[in-house]
């Protein structure tokens, strides 16, 4: 302790002067963050009422979100290929950011008579926190995954009733029992992976609900939602491409598709990147 | 023609409809894309004072950008190792946004008398340009680069004089010349691949002057400048491990950071990335 004190005191004036400017570069950092967070805020005001318009085009455009999903690189691999009978009946589909970090989901679902699903709409919300006393279960996280979750937070959500579709009866965890299905755990299991088990994920049970929803979640919000428009257009081209030129339905596609200033949303889609990284804090 | 008019006239109400819808979309993409200019106006419109006031409180800390550019990952693959000792002079570094696009960077050099390197301040800017016709050599460019040069645009700058560190008299440009120099070509070369002869960079002469020069300002402009404090700190705690812990100049470099927040930084930095991909339009 004495050897530390008498350091202190030979501090030079020199010395002073660059521990004072650290320490001010570091509330510098501090301001930067806020800026940060009110730059994100001042996004989300000016989009949202685009967003919003943009919503009850789409509306109008038959088969947008399944076209999206069905052939979105990343998409199928959160779900089982069964769903996609399902997600093709989303109507619209709609993120709603409610702060810089917590936002909801809203999925539009048309019926399909045949498999017992009736048209519902359900909106999910998601929050992040960093209070780790909420976990139910800890066992399948690493000591390190805590302290991450501790220190940047981690998404939560409250479950969503969900009436499934008849197709899944077997898995269907409200319809299944341990007492009379045999094959109960691993029919469990089975419809604990699907999209309809992934309404009742909270965040807090790890390895004993939907796998991976966060990551789910923030696939719509990150990438789906505000990348709709470039998908889509991708995917009609890939449509067309798989076709061929000479079939009628192209032709179709492709008179659709004219009105459409696809050069510029590629552009916008090149120039994002350096522009978001150029004034990256 | 006679077939597409006519198959023009059968387009139903409902395809009439979408066509509408899927125009309006493109009318929404254009909305975001002056979104996006919006929000990185706004960003750089709050950024900047708080950078003015960064640049100030650096001036403060002695060998601030020379323990960046040292320890920097990438930065000494744009420059031949015998650059360092004159960067090490770097006093100050300022980068100033001028658009969304433009930036200008600004360098403040002390002395080295033994070098008869003056201390100088040299501002080069740098800008966006699609008219490729300003490309003076372009026989090193692939038809694909012109066009997307073109389409995205390239960087451009003014020469900049500098004065050169007499080391450099043997492959100096202006101090060199074909009819007395035997390895003329060589010198020149070696000369052009230095710092020195990035100040001389014009984007305009592809294979003939410094190599990669917008990717050496732009490095300045998305990584170096905005993350300097991140580079510092992390700059300093390698220096700390590699000197190990009984040393005493070690202990005072402790001593100099202890007045800083590092977690604050390291969060803020692992956060950035979601939440900047959050709101990507």
């Amino acid at each position: 302790m004495a050897k530390e004190m008498s350091e202190k005191d030979i501090l030079s004036e020199e010395n002073l002067k660059i521990s004072k400017a650290l320490r001010d570069l570091s509330d510098i950092e501090e301001k930067l963050e806020k800026i940060d967070e009110q730059v994100n805020k001042y996004r989300i005001s000016i989009t949202e009422p685009v967003f919003e318009e943009r919503y009850n085009i789409i509306a109008n455009i038959p088969n947008f979100w399944k076209t999206v999903l069905q052939t979105h690189p990343e998409f199928s691999d959160f779900i089982p290929v069964s769903d996609f009978k399902f997600l093709d009946l989303l109507k619209n589909l709609k993120v709603v950011m409610l702060s810089s970090t917590d936002f909801s989901i809203t999925f539009q679902f048309d019926e399909l008579k045949e498999s017992n699903f009736p048209a519902q709409t359900l909106t999910k919300t998601f929050k992040l926190t960093k209070d780790i006393t909420k976990l139910k279960y800890t066992s399948k996280l690493t000591d390190e995954q805590l302290e991450d979750m501790q220190e940047f937070g981690f998404l939560t959500s409250e479950p969503i009733e969900i009436t499934w579709p008849s197709d899944y009866d077997s898995i269907n965890p409200n319809k299944i029992s341990m007492k009379t299905d045999k094959d109960f755990k691993q029919n469990y299991r089975a419809g604990m992976k699907t999209v309809f088990a992934w309404f009742n994920w909270t965040g807090l049970k790890h390895g004993k609900e939907f796998p991976n929803g966060d990551g789910f979640a923030n696939l719509f919000m990150e990438d789906i939602y505000p990348h709709c428009l470039k998908h889509y257009i991708v995917a009609k081209r890939d449509i067309e491409d798989e076709v061929g030129e000479s079939d009628s339905e192209v032709e179709e596609d492709e008179e659709e598709l004219e009105g459409f200033n696809i050069d510029a949303i590629n552009e916008d889609e090149q120039n994002k990147e350096p522009s978001q990284k150029k004034m990256k804090i």
